[in-house]
């Protein structure tokens, strides 16, 4: 880790600077794949399959009798885990407000807002390294609770041409109504633009590489949304003296295990803690299995001394981390007066991975500063909502001249005259 | 207009089918606009607006001097009429809710999700052929009632060098903190990286013509948010015998004469209401000043006969248009069987305009079909979530077995370890 004391504000967007998230070299090449899966569908995704997963598939959707197989390969253990995580994770998302409101905003002018689930959503599940059977659960609850009459799953096959089974009990479990073995890019185009077999849906979530995520990109230009644009994860740690360092450190390894581009942050305010954090670090690390990866990552990140805990909380602002862990004597009062962060871990018990598996909050959350403007993944996220306007003739009579004004000053005559037109005739019949 | 009688669904799709937003052809000139005003700030955007805008200017900033004269030169009952528009803007936006809450998960494990402005905005303004005044009031209002700190606001300036008067009127009005002059492509990059002066913002929303758009999907990769992306503006109405097709062909135009790409859709049960709308179409058509644009319009727009309401509503969900009025005799059940829309005109009296300027609703509403997942803005948009977790000692021995069950099962043995080296202190000090 790069230890830096006392920076000045002026290296303070050094220090926060993430390993650039250059897409735009992929551009054309995603293009590419978008256009051939509009073009030719199914076809398509059987090719990329062979060439990019290397297995040879005689169909895509993942049948009942592997949705069974699966069942009974997930441990017993893990199956009650996860049933665990599930409850949390619902109990947290159904608390979110989706209420409908109605206000009458003048005399005979009702306006009215109601929120409605996505009809149809995909969810995209990388393979790699782990079977993130987590991220089933994080994004198929709250498309379930929202409503979602559709919740379509990709995944890319493994080796031997089947989903994890962790990931396929869990999407069931889940309410997931299809699921298809199809990655990458193309198994973006194929939800996005729908094929003879996986259907067209109307918004994409899930992580991915950047061949994912360009292509989530490109499919907003048909009118599809995305829940974010995802970069690498990232920890920041803002710890005092009162923090443990043995508990900081593994914190910090947790998130640099995820990959060697990774960043994790350390902010405190004590010499020793700095030092005894270091100290730890080296001690887990080597008993790690992926410790390479994590020392990596490490190269990469930064720990920091600071003068004040207030002025870790302006650091901290000014880099918006996906998750943040506050192990201060104030832990609570000082993550309050945090403003951009993706999800906040407080006090010493408070571990990002409670976060990642079974606390109850989602662990789709913005990366790469995007917390400054983004929120995580909830219900919200699942719905959209429709606002109404009923005017009554008082209503229009009265709020008319407005419009009719605004109208001109804007040069728009036809928007005028729909408003005329109507005061005209209420005139010309005597109400 | 073309007419179509009871088309099966089959022909559907193609009776749908949007003018093609291919912004795909503008991307390498837009990434290298985005990439100069990148690294040469403010020169580029001289050197642009000189180019783009064909004026010379000496400054950037809206001076003080200048919003004064702009509020001298706006007509008092225009003053007015905005000052109504705005109240009830303000009134039903304000009902939208952004209440935090606090879910004890499982014992010990308390998470909660709080609603915060986003620090920074910023709105972009078209010039063209229209001051769109309104267009502030539907964006600075529920950034000012979502508490965003500041508010950066772009426009192109017209051949005089100033920006419309009205539209600087409402933003200082609005609360809007700074505006500029700059338009295209280099605003949207201005906003979004910022220069020596204009400050970077972290959300970018407006609408533009394609080579706004297709900036405001390019700088989603720097982890800028966006309102949306926006295409031409549509209307679908849905009427049946008891409409007045006077008005009816009057709202028809009103979505007609704002762009040759403008679509407007028609559908009804009813063959003379269908007759009678052409008719009153061509008796006011021929008084607009903008006749030949909505002639244009028609001539990419469709009428359709349907065999029932149902058969209607069930195309415009299909449809999902950014504008539906139900002009039919149960209004208000048949537009609450509609899913996908983005604002719907309730009865006879509630005509199109009244949502784009006064009625309270926000008139930034998703085209292109983008409301089958995207809202309208709201104050919601404004404002991101962060979620929180606090976990105590017991809530970690609680959920910890949980957690370390997962993350094992997903071999990410570094969040194992930073919830077993938590459980195993504490079972070293005997809690």
């Amino acid at each position: 880790m790069r230890i830096v004391e006392f920076p000045s504000r002026a290296e303070w967007p050094d220090l926060v600077r993430r390993p650039s998230l250059d897409t735009f070299a992929l551009y054309a090449s995603v293009a590419d794949i978008l256009q051939r899966v509009r073009v030719q569908g199914d076809a398509a995704l059987y090719d990329y399959t062979r060439e990019f997963d290397g297995v040879e598939l005689s169909e895509l959707a993942v049948l009942n009798n592997e949705f069974d197989l699966a069942e009974s390969l997930v441990p017993n253990e893990l199956k009650a885990a996860i049933s665990v995580a599930a409850a949390n994770i619902e109990k947290f998302h159904m608390a979110e407000s989706t209420a409908s409101y109605e206000v009458e905003t003048t005399p005979g002018v009702f306006c009215s807002k109601r929120w409605l689930p996505i009809e149809r959503v995909g969810i995209y599940i990388p393979a790699g390294s782990a079977p993130l059977f987590s991220t089933v659960l994080m994004l198929a609850i709250p498309a379930r609770l929202a409503g979602c009459r559709e919740i379509v799953l990709c995944s890319p096959p493994q080796a031997n041409g089947a989903i994890d089974p962790a990931v396929l009990y869990t999407a069931r479990m889940c309410g997931v109504t299809k699921v298809f073995k199809v990655g990458g890019a193309q198994a973006i185009a194929a939800m996005a633009f729908g094929t003879e077999t996986i259907p067209k849906v109307f918004k994409v979530f899930g992580p991915g590489n950047q061949y994912v995520t360009e292509a989530k990109l490109q499919i907003m230009r048909s009118g599809i949304g995305i829940d974010m644009p995802a970069g690498p994860s990232e920890v920041a740690i803002l710890a005092d003296e009162t923090c443990e360092p043995e508990f900081v450190a593994a914190d910090l390894l947790s998130q640099a295990e995820h990959g060697a581009d990774s960043q994790v942050i350390l902010v405190t305010t004590s010499r020793s803690v700095l030092a005894e954090t270091l100290a730890c670090i080296e001690r887990q690390v080597a008993a790690l299995p992926r410790s390479e990866t994590a020392r990596s990552a490490l190269d990469n990140s930064t720990a920091v001394l600071v003068d004040s805990i207030n002025t870790g909380l302006e650091l901290l602002n000014h880099y918006a981390p996906e998750h943040l862990i506050v192990a201060t004597e104030n832990a609570q009062d000082d993550a309050e007066k945090i403003i951009n962060a993706g999800s906040i871990f407080i006090g010493n018990y408070s571990c990002e991975s409670a976060g990642d598996y079974a606390s109850g909050t989602n662990h789709t959350l913005p990366t790469n500063g995007a917390a400054r403007a983004y929120s995580g993944v909830s219900v919200l996220s699942f719905m959209k909502a429709i606002t109404y306007q009923l005017i009554t003739a008082d209503g229009i009579k009265g709020l008319g001249p407005v419009i009719a004004t605004m109208a001109a000053a804007e040069r728009l005559d036809a928007h005028k005259n729909a408003v005329t037109i109507r005061l005209e005739r209420l005139a010309k019949e005597g109400l």
